[in-house]
Protein backbone atom coordinates (compact mmCIF):
# COMPACT_ATOMS: atom_id res chain seq x y z
CA UNK A 1 0.00 0.00 0.00
CA UNK A 2 2.72 2.30 0.96
CA UNK A 3 4.78 3.63 -2.13
CA UNK A 4 8.64 4.74 -1.72
CA UNK A 5 8.40 8.18 -1.59
CA UNK A 6 5.41 8.12 0.73
CA UNK A 7 7.47 5.72 3.12
CA UNK A 8 10.45 8.12 2.93
CA UNK A 9 7.87 11.58 3.99
CA UNK A 10 6.60 9.21 6.58
CA UNK A 11 10.26 8.83 7.74
CA UNK A 12 11.02 11.81 7.64
CA UNK A 13 7.38 13.85 8.97
CA UNK A 14 5.41 11.52 11.10
CA UNK A 15 5.57 10.66 14.53
CA UNK A 16 5.92 6.97 15.23
CA UNK A 17 2.75 5.06 15.26
CA UNK A 18 1.99 4.12 18.75
CA UNK A 19 1.66 7.51 19.29
CA UNK A 20 -1.96 6.98 17.55
CA UNK A 21 -4.02 7.19 20.23
CA UNK A 22 -2.35 9.93 22.55
CA UNK A 23 -3.09 13.30 20.58
CA UNK A 24 -5.81 15.35 20.87
CA UNK A 25 -8.05 16.68 18.02
CA UNK A 26 -5.78 19.51 17.14
CA UNK A 27 -2.77 17.68 17.59
CA UNK A 28 -4.09 15.35 15.31
CA UNK A 29 -5.93 17.74 12.50
CA UNK A 30 -2.04 19.21 12.65
CA UNK A 31 -0.27 15.87 11.87
CA UNK A 32 -3.00 15.03 9.25
CA UNK A 33 -2.32 18.86 7.66
CA UNK A 34 1.74 18.50 7.74
CA UNK A 35 1.21 15.14 6.19
CA UNK A 36 -0.90 16.12 3.45
CA UNK A 37 1.79 19.59 2.81
CA UNK A 38 4.44 17.02 2.48
CA UNK A 39 2.39 14.94 -0.04
CA UNK A 40 1.00 18.38 -1.93
CA UNK A 41 4.28 20.08 -1.59
CA UNK A 42 5.79 17.49 -4.12
CA UNK A 43 3.45 16.20 -6.13
CA UNK A 44 0.01 18.09 -8.51
CA UNK A 45 -2.63 17.15 -6.30
CA UNK A 46 -4.29 14.80 -8.67
CA UNK A 47 -2.09 12.84 -7.79
CA UNK A 48 -2.22 12.64 -4.35
CA UNK A 49 -4.45 9.89 -2.59
CA UNK A 50 -6.27 10.02 0.94
CA UNK A 51 -4.26 6.42 1.20
CA UNK A 52 -1.36 7.81 0.99
CA UNK A 53 -1.92 10.77 3.32
CA UNK A 54 -2.81 8.00 5.57
CA UNK A 55 0.32 6.05 4.85
CA UNK A 56 2.55 9.15 5.81
CA UNK A 57 0.76 10.09 9.08
CA UNK A 58 0.57 6.33 10.17
CA UNK A 59 -2.68 6.54 10.80
CA UNK A 60 -5.95 4.68 9.28
CA UNK A 61 -8.21 5.90 6.08
CA UNK A 62 -11.45 6.72 8.46
CA UNK A 63 -9.79 8.52 10.33
CA UNK A 64 -8.38 10.90 7.78
CA UNK A 65 -12.09 11.04 6.39
CA UNK A 66 -13.04 11.62 10.25
CA UNK A 67 -11.16 14.85 10.25
CA UNK A 68 -11.52 15.85 6.81
CA UNK A 69 -15.03 14.66 5.60
CA UNK A 70 -14.81 16.35 2.16
CA UNK A 71 -11.62 14.07 1.41
CA UNK A 72 -8.69 15.35 -0.59
CA UNK A 73 -10.30 18.25 -1.49
CA UNK A 74 -11.31 19.54 2.33
CA UNK A 75 -7.24 18.36 2.98
CA UNK A 76 -6.14 20.18 -0.09
CA UNK A 77 -7.67 23.28 0.96
CA UNK A 78 -6.65 23.42 4.59
CA UNK A 79 -3.27 22.29 3.40
CA UNK A 80 -3.08 25.15 0.60
CA UNK A 81 -4.12 27.39 3.84
CA UNK A 82 -1.83 26.61 5.82
CA UNK A 83 1.31 26.97 3.27
CA UNK A 84 -0.41 30.27 2.34
CA UNK A 85 -0.32 31.54 6.51
CA UNK A 86 3.00 30.52 6.42
CA UNK A 87 4.48 32.08 2.89
CA UNK A 88 2.66 35.05 4.45
CA UNK A 89 4.73 35.35 7.58
CA UNK A 90 8.24 35.16 5.26
CA UNK A 91 7.08 38.46 3.71
CA UNK A 92 7.19 40.32 7.11
CA UNK A 93 10.84 42.56 7.34
CA UNK A 94 11.43 45.43 10.24
CA UNK A 95 10.98 48.98 7.78
CA UNK A 96 14.31 49.94 8.56
CA UNK A 97 17.70 49.93 6.48
CA UNK A 98 18.25 50.04 2.90
CA UNK A 99 14.79 49.06 1.44
CA UNK A 100 16.76 47.00 -1.68
CA UNK A 101 18.30 44.94 0.65
CA UNK A 102 15.28 44.72 3.16
CA UNK A 103 13.38 43.03 -0.31
CA UNK A 104 16.55 40.96 -0.76
CA UNK A 105 15.87 39.11 2.21
CA UNK A 106 12.11 38.97 1.69
CA UNK A 107 12.67 37.46 -1.23
CA UNK A 108 15.50 35.45 -0.33
CA UNK A 109 13.09 33.62 1.97
CA UNK A 110 10.00 33.42 -0.71
CA UNK A 111 12.30 31.56 -2.91
CA UNK A 112 13.63 29.35 -0.18
CA UNK A 113 9.93 28.80 0.06
CA UNK A 114 9.38 27.80 -3.78
CA UNK A 115 12.13 25.90 -3.50
CA UNK A 116 10.78 23.73 -0.86
CA UNK A 117 6.80 23.57 -2.23
CA UNK A 118 8.06 23.21 -5.99
CA UNK A 119 5.84 20.63 -7.80
CA UNK A 120 2.81 21.84 -5.34
CA UNK A 121 3.99 25.83 -6.53
CA UNK A 122 3.85 25.11 -10.19
CA UNK A 123 0.73 22.82 -10.03
CA UNK A 124 -1.16 25.28 -7.99
CA UNK A 125 -0.38 28.61 -9.87
CA UNK A 126 -0.47 27.21 -13.19
CA UNK A 127 -4.19 26.13 -13.18
CA UNK A 128 -6.43 23.37 -14.88
CA UNK A 129 -5.82 21.32 -11.48
CA UNK A 130 -9.22 19.50 -10.76
CA UNK A 131 -9.35 20.71 -6.77
CA UNK A 132 -9.03 24.24 -7.93
CA UNK A 133 -11.84 26.44 -7.25
CA UNK A 134 -12.89 29.65 -6.43
CA UNK A 135 -11.86 29.11 -2.86
CA UNK A 136 -8.25 27.83 -3.64
CA UNK A 137 -8.48 31.31 -6.23
CA UNK A 138 -8.89 33.38 -3.16
CA UNK A 139 -6.50 32.14 -0.81
CA UNK A 140 -3.81 32.66 -3.28
CA UNK A 141 -5.21 35.53 -3.83
CA UNK A 142 -5.23 36.75 -0.33
CA UNK A 143 -1.26 35.84 -0.62
CA UNK A 144 -0.77 38.11 -3.54
CA UNK A 145 -2.25 41.23 -1.20
CA UNK A 146 -0.42 40.51 1.79
CA UNK A 147 2.76 40.76 -0.45
CA UNK A 148 1.60 44.10 -1.98
CA UNK A 149 0.69 45.55 1.31
CA UNK A 150 4.43 44.36 2.42
CA UNK A 151 6.24 46.17 -0.54
CA UNK A 152 4.39 49.01 -0.12
CA UNK A 153 5.05 49.27 3.61
CA UNK A 154 8.56 49.12 2.38
CA UNK A 155 7.75 52.21 -0.26
CA UNK A 156 6.42 54.00 2.78
CA UNK A 157 2.74 53.33 1.78
CA UNK A 158 1.55 51.04 4.42
CA UNK A 159 -1.36 50.74 5.71
CA UNK A 160 -0.26 50.89 8.94
CA UNK A 161 -0.13 54.47 11.15
CA UNK A 162 1.81 57.86 10.21
CA UNK A 163 1.77 56.46 6.19
CA UNK A 164 -0.25 57.21 3.29
CA UNK A 165 -1.96 55.19 0.56
CA UNK A 166 -0.70 54.69 -2.42
CA UNK A 167 -2.48 55.65 -5.34
CA UNK A 168 -3.65 53.49 -8.40
CA UNK A 169 -0.76 54.09 -10.50
CA UNK A 170 2.38 52.82 -7.97
CA UNK A 171 -0.51 50.15 -6.42
CA UNK A 172 -0.73 48.78 -9.81
CA UNK A 173 3.21 49.06 -10.37
CA UNK A 174 3.81 46.76 -7.48
CA UNK A 175 0.95 44.53 -8.33
CA UNK A 176 2.89 43.88 -11.79
CA UNK A 177 5.98 43.42 -10.03
CA UNK A 178 4.75 40.64 -8.05
CA UNK A 179 3.20 38.97 -10.81
CA UNK A 180 6.62 39.10 -12.26
CA UNK A 181 8.31 37.55 -9.83
CA UNK A 182 5.75 34.61 -9.81
CA UNK A 183 5.84 33.70 -13.12
CA UNK A 184 9.48 34.19 -12.58
CA UNK A 185 9.63 31.43 -9.71
CA UNK A 186 7.81 29.31 -12.31
CA UNK A 187 10.26 29.53 -14.99
CA UNK A 188 12.99 28.75 -12.35
CA UNK A 189 11.08 25.76 -11.16
CA UNK A 190 10.85 24.78 -14.87
CA UNK A 191 14.49 25.70 -16.19
CA UNK A 192 15.76 22.97 -12.89
CA UNK A 193 15.95 26.37 -11.05
CA UNK A 194 18.53 27.53 -13.19
CA UNK A 195 20.14 30.58 -12.42
CA UNK A 196 20.83 30.35 -8.68
CA UNK A 197 18.56 31.32 -6.32
CA UNK A 198 20.62 35.04 -5.01
CA UNK A 199 20.99 35.97 -8.87
CA UNK A 200 17.17 34.86 -9.97
CA UNK A 201 16.99 37.28 -6.56
CA UNK A 202 19.24 40.19 -7.40
CA UNK A 203 17.61 39.98 -10.92
CA UNK A 204 14.35 40.35 -9.41
CA UNK A 205 15.57 43.17 -6.85
CA UNK A 206 16.62 45.21 -10.04
CA UNK A 207 13.42 44.49 -12.04
CA UNK A 208 11.73 46.42 -9.17
CA UNK A 209 14.08 49.35 -8.96
CA UNK A 210 14.38 49.96 -12.04
CA UNK A 211 10.17 49.45 -12.98
CA UNK A 212 9.84 52.32 -9.89
CA UNK A 213 12.53 54.11 -11.82
CA UNK A 214 10.57 54.14 -15.32
CA UNK A 215 7.07 54.71 -13.21
CA UNK A 216 8.40 57.97 -11.35
CA UNK A 217 9.08 59.06 -14.84
CA UNK A 218 5.30 59.34 -15.10
CA UNK A 219 3.99 59.48 -12.01
CA UNK A 220 4.68 62.07 -9.49
CA UNK A 221 3.82 59.97 -6.73
CA UNK A 222 6.52 57.64 -7.83
CA UNK A 223 9.08 60.22 -8.44
CA UNK A 224 8.48 61.20 -4.38
CA UNK A 225 8.66 57.27 -3.18
CA UNK A 226 11.63 56.82 -5.45
CA UNK A 227 13.80 59.63 -4.44
CA UNK A 228 13.04 59.19 -0.82
CA UNK A 229 14.15 55.57 -1.41
CA UNK A 230 17.25 56.11 -2.90
CA UNK A 231 18.23 58.35 0.05
CA UNK A 232 17.96 55.51 2.14
CA UNK A 233 20.41 53.11 -0.66
CA UNK A 234 24.28 52.65 0.33
CA UNK A 235 27.25 53.40 -1.83
CA UNK A 236 28.05 49.32 -1.81
CA UNK A 237 24.17 47.63 -1.91
CA UNK A 238 21.94 46.81 -4.83
CA UNK A 239 20.61 50.18 -6.14
CA UNK A 240 24.26 51.26 -6.25
CA UNK A 241 25.34 47.71 -8.54
CA UNK A 242 22.52 48.48 -10.66
CA UNK A 243 23.30 52.10 -11.11
CA UNK A 244 26.63 51.10 -12.18
CA UNK A 245 25.58 48.64 -14.72
CA UNK A 246 23.33 50.71 -15.96
CA UNK A 247 25.72 53.51 -17.06
CA UNK A 248 27.03 51.39 -20.03
CA UNK A 249 23.50 51.71 -21.62
CA UNK A 250 22.65 55.20 -20.30
CA UNK A 251 26.04 55.69 -22.93
CA UNK A 252 24.05 54.20 -25.42
CA UNK A 253 20.87 56.64 -25.16
CA UNK A 254 23.16 59.65 -25.60
CA UNK A 255 21.50 60.63 -28.98
CA UNK A 256 17.68 60.28 -27.19
CA UNK A 257 18.65 62.65 -24.64
CA UNK A 258 18.15 66.46 -24.80
CA UNK A 259 21.15 68.53 -25.47
CA UNK A 260 23.00 69.05 -21.66
CA UNK B 1 -36.38 31.64 -21.92
CA UNK B 2 -34.70 34.90 -23.32
CA UNK B 3 -32.95 36.99 -20.26
CA UNK B 4 -32.89 40.59 -21.20
CA UNK B 5 -29.18 40.51 -22.18
CA UNK B 6 -29.50 37.71 -24.09
CA UNK B 7 -32.00 39.77 -25.98
CA UNK B 8 -30.21 42.25 -26.71
CA UNK B 9 -27.18 40.20 -27.66
CA UNK B 10 -28.98 38.41 -30.23
CA UNK B 11 -30.62 41.67 -31.76
CA UNK B 12 -26.27 42.59 -31.92
CA UNK B 13 -25.31 39.34 -33.27
CA UNK B 14 -27.20 36.94 -34.51
CA UNK B 15 -28.96 36.19 -37.70
CA UNK B 16 -32.43 36.42 -38.56
CA UNK B 17 -34.30 33.37 -37.74
CA UNK B 18 -35.31 32.56 -41.38
CA UNK B 19 -31.58 31.85 -42.04
CA UNK B 20 -32.13 28.86 -40.12
CA UNK B 21 -32.01 25.75 -42.42
CA UNK B 22 -29.52 27.84 -45.21
CA UNK B 23 -26.30 27.42 -43.03
CA UNK B 24 -23.54 24.76 -44.20
CA UNK B 25 -21.88 22.97 -41.17
CA UNK B 26 -19.11 24.97 -41.19
CA UNK B 27 -20.94 28.43 -41.45
CA UNK B 28 -23.44 27.02 -39.10
CA UNK B 29 -20.60 25.82 -36.74
CA UNK B 30 -18.63 29.29 -36.98
CA UNK B 31 -22.12 30.99 -35.94
CA UNK B 32 -22.84 29.35 -32.55
CA UNK B 33 -19.10 29.67 -32.24
CA UNK B 34 -20.03 33.56 -32.75
CA UNK B 35 -23.01 33.26 -30.58
CA UNK B 36 -20.83 31.66 -27.70
CA UNK B 37 -17.61 34.13 -27.89
CA UNK B 38 -20.13 37.04 -27.93
CA UNK B 39 -21.69 35.45 -24.14
CA UNK B 40 -18.26 34.38 -23.28
CA UNK B 41 -16.64 37.69 -23.43
CA UNK B 42 -18.98 39.68 -21.03
CA UNK B 43 -19.99 36.84 -18.74
CA UNK B 44 -17.71 34.13 -16.72
CA UNK B 45 -18.01 31.11 -18.29
CA UNK B 46 -20.57 29.71 -15.41
CA UNK B 47 -23.24 31.95 -15.86
CA UNK B 48 -23.77 31.03 -19.38
CA UNK B 49 -25.96 28.46 -20.30
CA UNK B 50 -26.57 26.40 -23.40
CA UNK B 51 -30.05 27.82 -23.88
CA UNK B 52 -29.03 31.59 -23.81
CA UNK B 53 -26.46 30.42 -27.07
CA UNK B 54 -29.43 29.00 -28.57
CA UNK B 55 -31.41 32.13 -27.81
CA UNK B 56 -27.96 34.23 -29.38
CA UNK B 57 -27.83 32.45 -32.48
CA UNK B 58 -31.60 32.00 -33.05
CA UNK B 59 -31.54 28.19 -33.42
CA UNK B 60 -32.90 25.27 -30.96
CA UNK B 61 -31.29 23.77 -27.85
CA UNK B 62 -30.57 20.36 -29.49
CA UNK B 63 -29.28 22.13 -32.55
CA UNK B 64 -26.57 23.67 -30.26
CA UNK B 65 -25.63 20.40 -29.12
CA UNK B 66 -25.78 18.73 -32.25
CA UNK B 67 -22.65 20.42 -33.02
CA UNK B 68 -21.35 20.84 -29.62
CA UNK B 69 -22.10 17.57 -27.59
CA UNK B 70 -20.21 18.21 -25.25
CA UNK B 71 -22.10 21.16 -24.16
CA UNK B 72 -21.54 24.10 -22.13
CA UNK B 73 -17.65 22.83 -21.83
CA UNK B 74 -16.79 22.03 -25.10
CA UNK B 75 -18.00 25.00 -26.85
CA UNK B 76 -16.33 27.28 -24.09
CA UNK B 77 -13.31 25.65 -25.38
CA UNK B 78 -13.83 25.99 -28.96
CA UNK B 79 -14.54 29.68 -28.26
CA UNK B 80 -11.50 30.02 -26.23
CA UNK B 81 -9.59 28.32 -29.00
CA UNK B 82 -11.26 30.65 -31.59
CA UNK B 83 -10.21 33.83 -29.14
CA UNK B 84 -6.87 32.68 -28.57
CA UNK B 85 -6.43 32.66 -32.33
CA UNK B 86 -7.76 36.39 -32.73
CA UNK B 87 -5.62 37.57 -29.71
CA UNK B 88 -2.39 35.73 -31.36
CA UNK B 89 -2.99 37.72 -34.83
CA UNK B 90 -3.15 41.03 -32.92
CA UNK B 91 0.51 39.90 -32.23
CA UNK B 92 1.98 39.90 -35.52
CA UNK B 93 3.95 43.27 -36.46
CA UNK B 94 6.65 43.94 -39.42
CA UNK B 95 10.07 43.94 -37.79
CA UNK B 96 10.89 47.51 -39.00
CA UNK B 97 10.94 51.23 -37.47
CA UNK B 98 11.47 51.84 -33.77
CA UNK B 99 11.21 48.96 -31.37
CA UNK B 100 8.63 50.69 -28.88
CA UNK B 101 6.98 52.10 -31.18
CA UNK B 102 6.44 48.62 -32.85
CA UNK B 103 5.62 46.98 -28.70
CA UNK B 104 3.24 49.97 -28.41
CA UNK B 105 1.16 48.98 -31.67
CA UNK B 106 1.35 45.55 -30.64
CA UNK B 107 0.02 46.37 -26.92
CA UNK B 108 -2.74 48.92 -28.62
CA UNK B 109 -4.20 45.71 -30.64
CA UNK B 110 -4.03 43.45 -27.36
CA UNK B 111 -5.39 46.12 -24.74
CA UNK B 112 -8.20 46.49 -27.78
CA UNK B 113 -9.13 42.76 -27.36
CA UNK B 114 -8.58 42.79 -23.16
CA UNK B 115 -11.63 45.72 -23.76
CA UNK B 116 -13.94 43.65 -26.01
CA UNK B 117 -13.44 40.25 -23.64
CA UNK B 118 -13.03 41.74 -20.45
CA UNK B 119 -15.40 39.92 -18.11
CA UNK B 120 -14.63 36.46 -20.14
CA UNK B 121 -10.61 37.72 -19.93
CA UNK B 122 -10.50 38.24 -16.36
CA UNK B 123 -12.67 35.04 -15.60
CA UNK B 124 -10.32 32.89 -17.68
CA UNK B 125 -7.15 34.25 -16.08
CA UNK B 126 -8.28 34.19 -12.74
CA UNK B 127 -9.38 30.63 -12.33
CA UNK B 128 -11.28 29.10 -10.31
CA UNK B 129 -13.84 28.42 -12.58
CA UNK B 130 -15.64 25.50 -13.69
CA UNK B 131 -14.84 24.83 -17.26
CA UNK B 132 -11.02 25.29 -16.87
CA UNK B 133 -9.25 22.52 -17.60
CA UNK B 134 -5.75 21.40 -18.10
CA UNK B 135 -7.21 21.83 -22.30
CA UNK B 136 -8.11 25.80 -21.28
CA UNK B 137 -4.61 26.42 -19.56
CA UNK B 138 -2.72 24.92 -22.94
CA UNK B 139 -4.64 27.23 -24.92
CA UNK B 140 -3.98 29.55 -22.66
CA UNK B 141 -0.34 28.99 -22.76
CA UNK B 142 -0.07 29.07 -26.16
CA UNK B 143 -1.09 32.23 -26.28
CA UNK B 144 1.52 33.13 -23.78
CA UNK B 145 4.43 31.58 -25.74
CA UNK B 146 3.07 33.08 -29.14
CA UNK B 147 3.35 36.70 -27.15
CA UNK B 148 6.63 35.94 -25.99
CA UNK B 149 8.08 34.28 -29.53
CA UNK B 150 7.07 37.82 -31.03
CA UNK B 151 8.72 40.29 -28.78
CA UNK B 152 11.90 37.79 -28.89
CA UNK B 153 11.52 38.64 -33.03
CA UNK B 154 11.19 42.60 -32.27
CA UNK B 155 14.14 42.22 -30.06
CA UNK B 156 16.55 40.30 -32.50
CA UNK B 157 16.30 36.82 -30.93
CA UNK B 158 13.10 35.30 -33.26
CA UNK B 159 12.72 32.08 -34.13
CA UNK B 160 13.41 33.21 -37.78
CA UNK B 161 16.11 33.01 -40.23
CA UNK B 162 19.08 35.01 -39.54
CA UNK B 163 18.17 35.26 -35.76
CA UNK B 164 20.25 33.95 -32.69
CA UNK B 165 18.01 32.10 -30.13
CA UNK B 166 17.75 34.15 -26.99
CA UNK B 167 19.92 33.22 -23.87
CA UNK B 168 18.04 31.97 -20.78
CA UNK B 169 18.13 35.49 -19.12
CA UNK B 170 16.69 37.78 -22.12
CA UNK B 171 14.14 34.50 -22.50
CA UNK B 172 12.68 34.69 -18.89
CA UNK B 173 13.03 38.61 -18.79
CA UNK B 174 10.77 38.73 -21.88
CA UNK B 175 7.78 36.27 -19.96
CA UNK B 176 8.16 38.04 -16.99
CA UNK B 177 7.37 41.28 -18.68
CA UNK B 178 4.26 39.39 -20.40
CA UNK B 179 3.11 38.00 -16.86
CA UNK B 180 3.45 41.51 -15.71
CA UNK B 181 1.19 42.82 -18.60
CA UNK B 182 -1.34 40.16 -18.15
CA UNK B 183 -1.51 41.42 -14.51
CA UNK B 184 -1.80 44.84 -15.87
CA UNK B 185 -4.30 43.76 -17.92
CA UNK B 186 -6.69 42.13 -15.10
CA UNK B 187 -5.80 44.72 -12.56
CA UNK B 188 -7.40 47.54 -15.77
CA UNK B 189 -10.31 45.51 -15.78
CA UNK B 190 -11.11 45.75 -12.18
CA UNK B 191 -10.26 49.40 -12.10
CA UNK B 192 -13.24 50.05 -14.60
CA UNK B 193 -10.59 50.52 -17.27
CA UNK B 194 -8.81 53.21 -15.60
CA UNK B 195 -5.98 54.82 -16.53
CA UNK B 196 -6.84 55.09 -20.23
CA UNK B 197 -5.79 52.92 -22.50
CA UNK B 198 -2.88 54.93 -24.03
CA UNK B 199 -1.71 55.75 -21.02
CA UNK B 200 -2.04 52.16 -19.72
CA UNK B 201 0.58 50.98 -22.78
CA UNK B 202 2.60 53.88 -22.62
CA UNK B 203 3.84 52.93 -19.01
CA UNK B 204 3.82 49.20 -19.69
CA UNK B 205 6.48 49.94 -22.80
CA UNK B 206 8.37 51.96 -20.06
CA UNK B 207 7.87 48.96 -17.73
CA UNK B 208 9.33 46.44 -20.59
CA UNK B 209 12.27 49.16 -21.81
CA UNK B 210 13.29 49.45 -17.63
CA UNK B 211 13.19 45.89 -17.65
CA UNK B 212 15.95 45.95 -20.42
CA UNK B 213 18.02 48.05 -19.53
CA UNK B 214 18.25 46.88 -15.54
CA UNK B 215 18.65 42.73 -17.20
CA UNK B 216 21.47 44.74 -19.13
CA UNK B 217 23.69 45.67 -16.47
CA UNK B 218 23.90 41.68 -15.44
CA UNK B 219 23.33 39.98 -18.30
CA UNK B 220 25.76 40.86 -21.15
CA UNK B 221 23.41 39.56 -24.04
CA UNK B 222 20.78 41.60 -22.76
CA UNK B 223 23.39 44.32 -22.79
CA UNK B 224 24.38 43.69 -26.58
CA UNK B 225 20.03 43.63 -27.83
CA UNK B 226 19.85 47.08 -26.11
CA UNK B 227 22.80 48.35 -27.54
CA UNK B 228 20.98 47.81 -31.04
CA UNK B 229 17.76 48.63 -30.27
CA UNK B 230 18.91 52.14 -28.67
CA UNK B 231 20.26 52.46 -32.05
CA UNK B 232 17.16 52.27 -33.77
CA UNK B 233 15.03 54.41 -31.62
CA UNK B 234 13.82 57.72 -32.87
CA UNK B 235 14.80 61.37 -30.24
CA UNK B 236 10.98 61.66 -30.33
CA UNK B 237 9.57 58.24 -29.72
CA UNK B 238 8.74 56.48 -26.16
CA UNK B 239 12.42 55.59 -25.40
CA UNK B 240 13.58 59.35 -25.36
CA UNK B 241 10.53 60.56 -23.87
CA UNK B 242 11.24 57.89 -21.01
CA UNK B 243 15.05 58.61 -20.98
CA UNK B 244 14.28 62.49 -20.49
CA UNK B 245 11.72 61.26 -17.73
CA UNK B 246 14.39 59.39 -15.60
CA UNK B 247 17.16 62.36 -15.52
CA UNK B 248 15.26 63.59 -12.45
CA UNK B 249 15.35 60.08 -11.23
CA UNK B 250 19.19 59.67 -11.91
CA UNK B 251 20.02 62.87 -10.39
CA UNK B 252 18.75 61.60 -6.86
CA UNK B 253 21.00 58.42 -7.58
CA UNK B 254 24.13 60.65 -7.70
CA UNK B 255 25.51 59.34 -4.59
CA UNK B 256 25.23 55.61 -5.22
CA UNK B 257 27.85 55.89 -8.48
CA UNK B 258 31.39 56.00 -8.65
CA UNK B 259 32.61 59.59 -8.83
CA UNK B 260 33.04 60.13 -12.32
Amino acid sequence: MTSAPAAQARAQAAPPARAYRRLGVEERRSQLLAAALTLFAHRAPDEVSIDEVAAVAGVSRPLVYRYFPGGRQQLYEAALGSAAEQLTLCFAEPAAGPPTERVSRVLDRYLGFVDQHDAGFSALLRGGSVVETSRTSAIVDGVRRAAAEQILLHLGRGAGPGQRQAGPRLRMMVRTWIAAVEAASLIWLDEGKQPSAPELRGWLVDHLVALLAATAASDSETAGVVADLLAQESADGPAARLAAGMLPVASHAAHLLPPA
